[in-house]
């Protein structure tokens, strides 16, 4: 990703310094929290496994079956709500509620509705359908706001066909080298993106221009236990932390378990045990919120009477500061050399990718921690640990994100859960901001 | 295995205290090392990938088709050497020589011929086609022996439906609780034992009672590199290692690599990455030759960006002294408590099994010594790190294995080398050693 592009971006669209008291209206106005526990519920039904219950999860992969019908049902309830769907050649679907002053720019607003395999019920699905609920309650109460409301469903958010954000990033213009070309389960990417409406070949359609939006804002779990165990309901995310991975190769040398003295050994997983623990050290070694982690290893030949001679496991950093996850990279670089050399094994460390971060908007943080004090809500400030479609945006303007608590910090898991009250609490502040924004960002750009 | 059964056995065969000066005739013996090598190589044509050559190996898996067909040349390779096969309820081949004095018990000897998946060309064959060419010069000379000799080449060696020494096994009684119903590529060990002519029915009738033979001897290739390292062509083996086998299951939580902080993490790889070093630390804890060894491991999820929830992991150790190897699992349990507390996972370290080993029997082990003396070979005393048919035997009487050099101790692997004139050696030590211990063992049992 672009880093100038979000500087020029955030240049263009500077926000008011200092913002006006919050409006009576936006105070007292609340989404129903019972119909958007119901679209939640209903949600759940698409991608449910096959003979379970709301605690079983679902695993709505991207362009899946299931996918494809939560997006009609989507369509269906936008509809409900007085929202006309249009759907881009990524395969996202947005809709537009006009503004009263021409020429400005729309406040846009959403997230996703797939999940990873064995996915919960509230990644992404609680900010898609608290932004729809924030849509229904202002066209139930007739609110007008200046700003023309956008709201979008970003298609495919999670990691799928190799990379994540798959919708934010194309209307970002964020496109992967190859990417149409992935295949997955027998089907390319370019294929399987039909299955949402969308068209590769007609892709550059889908790109929103710098500068084309007032502001982004995004509801979503936390994903982590900060919120939940300090009992804090709202957190104002300060930023979405940048990713570097990278694919470490230990080459030892296999040999028979029963014949091979300890001292001759060149074996890899020892080798790659050390460069685990490494990892945990280099992030452990300094002051701040980085983390490092190792997710995936697979040992050769991996027979219980054989030194294994090849592993290969992923590394990933993450910080909110860029030259921080850089630099714990170095340091990983330079421990596998250490340890190939104590260990008599060969270690390659090789950079994959670097997930590109993004700083919240200081000023849309303020507004959240002034529409979230007008309701009374305690916030918090906190990273955001893992990649959202925000971060795309963030490319192209103005972006903040709001998080609900995840109840003992559990994601990506069929126990992933938040509390409905939370929920509701985050509708409304998610509610609230807009109507801030919608008072506070400047008439003309 | 029952060491009880192993002491009687040798309690009744007691070998005379002191050997007799070596007889003219097998000082002056040697083996043809063209017809052998011819063997060898004719042999590892059953297994070959498919347009390989010789320095590709074998996968000549127990049961395979490579297998049987192996073991139908070996049939005719024996006829054409003077000897009558005959095949047991286990699938083992065997031929008996008679000896000129009546009621003496078999000098029995041979190997194994079938190979792990992506074998080499000379664990088992080099015993085997040794032995058979020890049977052929002894044949073609005319030499006479006091005691019938019985060659034997045991069926399905390599471990294989979970467990190794098949069809010594099964000769010693020593069969495991339901293995004759595990499944491998869809077919039960009960059916696939029927393609070499065995029949768990009656495998009873393949077993041999204690005492049944006056000696065991098996030629085979050390494995490791200590032979080769030192330049000496003739090891005698001092025992086979006993092997105590673990599951190591490690119980952390799986969770968000990107939201959940490193002090709160109960990362199940990092903990099992502690257990791999402490069981290299273990291992190299006391002076001696004990070996321990990780050599698989799976991951839960095994996802880049998911900090891993479950790990499981193998340990093994070997010695051949089965006290320190059952220390050496007791000193595992013990940092796998610890490293679990430290950790905050749960570990879980399951015995599975002990491969009793076996200690060879000091008088064929001055035997082979005094042979090789004879031949103006040196020898080096060792133990065998890896499991042989022998310590299946060795539980019915005495037993005695020789080695020769493996170059670069590599086994298992279709690098896995010996060359031409060590193994040439090697036989001549084996012939020399059977006509030395005919004209030691008592003549009456």
């Amino acid at each position: 990703m672009n880093r100038r592009r979000f500087s020029e971006g955030l240049a263009l669209l500077a926000l008011a310094p200092s913002l006006p008291a919050v409006a009576q209206t936006s105070a007292t106005l609340r989404t129903n929290p019972e119909r958007l526990r119901k679209r939640l519920e209903d949600l759940s039904g698409f991608g449910r496994p096959a003979g379970g219950t709301f605690a079983d999860g679902v695993s709505r992969i991207g362009f899946s079956d299931a996918d494809v019908q939560a997006h009609e049902w989507l369509k269906s309830e936008m509809r409900a709500a007085g929202l006309e769907p249009r759907v881009d050649a990524a395969g996202n679907v947005s809709a537009i509620r006009p503004g009263t002053v021409a020429g400005l720019k729309p406040i846009l607003f959403g997230s996703h509705i797939d999940s990873v395999r064995g996915g919960g019920n509230f990644d992404g699905d609680v900010g898609s359908m608290s932004s729809l609920e924030v849509m229904a309650t202002l066209n139930e109460k007739g609110v007008k706001t200046r700003h023309p409301l956008e709201y979008v469903v970003w298609a495919a958010e999670e990691s799928n066909y190799g990379s994540g954000l798959h919708g934010s990033r194309m209307a970002a213009g964020l496109i992967e080298a190859g990417e149409f070309d992935r295949v997955q389960n027998g089907i390319s990417k370019r294929e399987a993106m039909k299955k949402l409406g969308g068209d590769a070949a007609r892709i550059a359609e889908a790109k929103r221009a710098p500068g084309s939006f007032a502001a982004y804002l995004e509801l979503h779990i936390e994903q982590g236990g900060k919120l939940d165990r300090a009992g804090v309901p709202i957190g104002v995310v300060e930023g979405i932390v940048t990713i570097d991975d990278y694919d470490v190769h230990v080459r030892g040398f296999a040999n028979h378990a029963g014949t091979t003295p300890m001292a001759e050994r060149r074996d890899a997983l020892a080798a790659a045990s050390q460069v685990v623990l490494a990892v945990q050290q280099i992030a452990n070694g300094e002051a701040g919120a980085q983390v490092g982690t190792v997710g995936q290893m697979s040992v050769k030949p991996n027979a219980p009477n054989v030194v294994p001679g090849d592993v290969e496991l992923t590394v990933e950093f993450r910080d909110l500061d860029g030259a921080k996850v850089a630099r714990l990279g170095d340091a990983l670089k330079q421990r596998c050399a250490e340890i190939a050399k104590a260990t008599n094994t060969e270690i390659e460390v090789v950079f994959t990718s670097r997930h590109q971060g993004a700083r919240a908007t200081p000023e849309i943080q303020a507004a959240i921690e002034k529409a979230a004090a007008s309701l009374s809500l305690k916030t918090m400030r906190l990273p955001s640990g893992a990649g959202h479609d925000a971060q795309a945006m963030a490319t192209l303007g103005p972006m903040g994100m709001i998080f609900v608590p995840s109840v003992a910090g559990i994601s990506h898991s069929p126990r992933e859960m938040s509390r409905w009250n939370e929920i509701a609490q985050g509708a409304d502040v998610l509610l609230a901001t807009i109507l801030r924004l919608d008072d506070a960002v400047p008439t003309a750009p």
